[in-house]
């Protein structure tokens, strides 16, 4: 397994959970360049009814307040979309891993184009995980989103 | 004073109570086309010690789950950051109002050019606020925006 895949299980862990709690399967961390995990989270717009909390900015609060993030990793189960995507350009982030892209892109695009390593892991858990939750709540999925 | 002007009025308040809070001087609020305040925040990064609370995103936790953002108005005292840009994108607000864009201008042009009406009400009370918070603490304005 090499060292993005091992980060890539700690977000698939949080995807999980959230999963366990009822929630959309979609979870990050982020990781300094030694391997040390920084902070983690997972979406918990079901159970919290809180709407800013994907994957990404619930790891990026938890990891609380940090001086720089152009030495840390943003690992996530799916590519960021425009919001979290927009959270990675502001604060910095130049690496990200990216569990799949295949059931929605985001700004994964935008981010290359503005000089973001995007490494997609292509993973086929990340896929079965979050396609099987949409296929039994599309509204939820749609609405976490902005979709109608 | 103009309707938008109202609505400005209210992010301002909340700006005013985050540096009351010891906090950085940024306010938003979520308006529905009657004028309905859905939901109003501000930045939290020193008092909560939470990075990911800026005045859009608090306002857009506060205002809880909606099955949709098209009609609703995003009022901020301060230009939105690609953070909040990329959110407002997301979940397909169509008008900002921003209090203004002179400190900072973030994503409004990214905003426009994806269809977004930015309505900038240039509001020098706005300027004041957040202009003298970071003269007096550039280190956390800084931190703020992700710059080194």
């Amino acid at each position: 397994m090499s060292e993005y895949e091992a980060m890539l299980a700690a977000a698939i862990k949080e995807a999980r959970q959230g999963l366990a709690e009822g929630g959309i399967p979609i979870g990050a961390a982020i990781f300094d360049q030694s391997g040390k995990l920084i902070g983690a989270g997972h979406n918990r717009r079901v159970q919290h009814g809180d709407p800013s909390a994907h994957g990404e900015t619930d790891a990026f609060r938890n990891a609380g307040r940090q001086r720089s993030y152009r030495n840390l990793i943003m690992v996530t189960t799916l590519a960021p979309c425009w919001y979290c995507s927009g959270l990675i350009r502001q604060f910095g982030f130049r690496t990200v891993v990216v569990g799949e892209s295949r059931t929605f892109q985001g700004g994964v695009e935008w981010l290359r184009s503005n000089g973001v390593e995007i490494v997609d892991l292509d993973n086929m858990d990340c896929v079965t995980l979050l396609g099987d939750y949409i296929r039994a709540h599309p509204e939820i999925w749609n609405e976490d989103i902005g979709e109608e």
